[in-house]
């Protein structure tokens, strides 16, 4: 069996880290900044020299290709180098590196394989700069035209288009000219569910459909200490109501359903005085798109069911709506396949975040690998994985890759 | 009888309102700051044009003071000119321009009083910039100390002794020198419940008890789409079920009995992040101590069964707490007689705001008279008052005013 190169894997993720580092450990390489360009630069230098053929597209999309013995379509991984403000070092990374040290491993013992191999780093999966998230990939699996990538403003007015033209990430391939033979991202889970039940893989067999909704709910503020109860319009209590709702319709639902009140502003926002604003958003998740339905009319339902009884107005607005993605069950059976064979503890899991993997699954079989998440702890400059982690789901990604790729 | 000057009464509101106005209608005068001096010396140039003998004491309290026939404890009314940042241009101002209307029909009339007459503003009623709120009543009922409250300190870092020097206002005067006979406040009602009913003097007996807390909780921030909900440790959770339960607990308990949660800051408060923190505020108000004190208790002991269930930490600040204040029972019957000669409508209730009458009831026998607000709106720039009220209003001050002070 070909053995991945432990040191190498570390320190690349290492030294890809201290660009754009943060206190605590972390990283700031928001997508398509300078830190970005650094990251990119360096990640593009490690490609060529290894050998790849290094091939950039028009939404700044980077590939390189290893050649095959034939001219197949490849077999490629890949993941994203972008990171939020305060992110870990290794959501993203991870996957682009670990895909390198697969390339090396083949390099070290002078193995051609049927297929191709490649490796990919997708632009802006973050989506903290510009939205979408997961936008390098969405253009590439046909879901996002260029034209309307390129016009996404960041808060400070730049386009995403002006922006890769200034950091020289504008290339001429188009999006989507390589299609792959399959597609296999290898991630931290970024959740807790791996390390709270000491598994060593995550076999991802889905990703959860996403709904973000934002309410705006108007009331009328007045005094707190002279309002009798029965005459208020309290905006607050409506948000205040949902959270506690959500909460209770996401363990009646059970399995994988999940509601979040993640963000709420109230106005006037004063001690004493009943809130007449509330602007807040509800984060449910699901696998099952018929259950997402049911959770998110289940709370639209309590919404309006409040708002008449509050006497509140309120506005909603849909921020993101994504289904459910299942990945290819063959592909995803090589993995838990592959896992096993080395001796590791595996779980099948749906991944709760969105990941490049899912726009990938419109174009070819694809299937994701998950390593543990020490506390669950992402998007977090002390997001971490044990090193004897990361190695075990590259050297997974690595073998998948290479029965993939023969014959 | 004597009349009150009906127009001179609305033309010095119209006239204090235009110091520090802002868009709307309502006024800015914040404790302290030049808009609120600029108040004072409009207020003040009217007093002695008035022929009062103006005093200001050491925490700027500014008293006018009409000589009696004889050398006895001044009959006193008053209230405050400073407002919230949005105020209206009643709250507080009525009363302390009402007073002077009782002393411009004195002097009109010719009459000379057995008991002296006095007319005041006290500093920093609102809070808005400088806690506590009642400040300067309450500093001169003794119930603050002088450098405790010279060392308050607004949000940038000024201090209200500093500031009490910088605009001029630090006094010669001992707060407190002046123990009335007694004292009358004349201020609108801040809540809906008189101009719900169509009645035109609200006799108040007393005011609310205040129990404010502020709560920090702290979670643990995680993925939205990624953690089970059986694992999290929503700090957003906690607030959201307390707002839920103190409406259940008010609407149980019934009376007077009101609970709020005005103020709320989640942090990271972002969509897809289970807050890690959450600062919020409860207000609680009744006028019985001890049903007031159950509210309390049962708000605390919920708080702790949901920190415990949902693994939070949670630390608990009381921010403000006053019992509720009971005015003389004979003088708040002379209030009711005296409108109801007028024969104004009346209806007997407590206070849900806080005022300075309730410190002042600490060294004399004290009532306050109530007119309506439209709509209950208050400490909001729509804040408003019928004329025919206000002059009501003003008019029974006076009578009572007269008698108090005869013989």
């Amino acid at each position: 069996m070909l053995r991945l190169d432990d040191r190498s894997l570390l320190r690349t993720l290492d030294e890809l880290a201290r660009v754009g580092a943060i206190d605590g450990g972390g990283c700031a390489r928001l997508a398509l900044t300078d830190e970005d360009k650094a990251g990119r630069d360096l990640v593009v230098r490690w490609m060529k020299a290894l050998g790849l053929d290094v091939r950039v597209d028009a939404i700044g999309n980077v590939m390189g290709l290893r050649a095959g013995r034939e001219d197949l379509p490849p077999v490629m991984t890949g993941s994203h180098i972008d990171t939020v403000r305060t992110g870990g070092r290794y959501d993203g990374n991870y996957g682009v590196l670990a895909g390198l040290e697969v390339v090396r491993a083949l390099n070290a013992a002078g193995v051609t394989t049927r297929r191709p191999i490649a490796v990919a780093f997708f632009t802006n999966e973050e989506g903290a700069r510009f939205q979408p998230d997961m936008m390098g990939s969405l253009v590439y699996a046909g879901g996002l035209g260029l034209e309307e990538a390129y016009g996404a403003l960041d808060k400070d007015g730049h386009s995403v288009g002006g922006e890769l033209d200034r950091i020289g990430y504008r290339g001429t391939l188009p999006p989507g000219a390589v299609r792959p033979h399959a597609f296999v991202e290898l991630h931290i889970e970024q959740g807790p569910i791996l390390d709270e039940e000491k598994i060593q893989i995550g076999v991802v067999e889905s990703v959860q459909g996403i709904s973000w909704t934002e309410y705006t709910v108007t009331g009328v503020s007045n005094h707190a200490g002279t309002t009798p109860m029965r005459l208020r319009r309290d905006a607050g209590f409506l948000a205040a109501s949902v959270n506690v709702f959500a909460r209770g319709l996401a363990h009646e639902m059970g399995g994988d359903q999940v509601a979040t009140v993640g963000s709420l502003a109230l106005r006037p926002n004063v001690i004493n005085v009943v809130p007449n604003q509330a602007v807040f958003t509800v984060d449910l998740r699901n696998t099952d798109e018929a259950k997402l339905k049911e959770a998110e009319a289940r709370v639209a339902a309590h919404v309006a069911a409040v708002a008449a009884a509050e006497r509140v107005d309120v506005t909603v607005d849909v921020l993101a709506r994504f289904e459910p993605v299942i990945f290819d069950a063959g592909l995803v059976a090589r993995v838990e396949r592959h896992a096993k064979a080395l001796s590791l503890s595996t779980r099948r899991m749906p991944s709760g975040a969105g990941h490049d993997a899912q726009m990938m699954q419109r174009l070819c079989p694809t299937a994701m690998i998950f390593v543990p998440s020490v506390a669950g702890l992402s998007h977090n400059v002390k997001e971490h994985t044990e090193p004897g982690d990361l190695v075990a789901g590259a050297q997974v990604l690595l073998n998948v890759m290479l029965e993939l790729a023969e014959p």
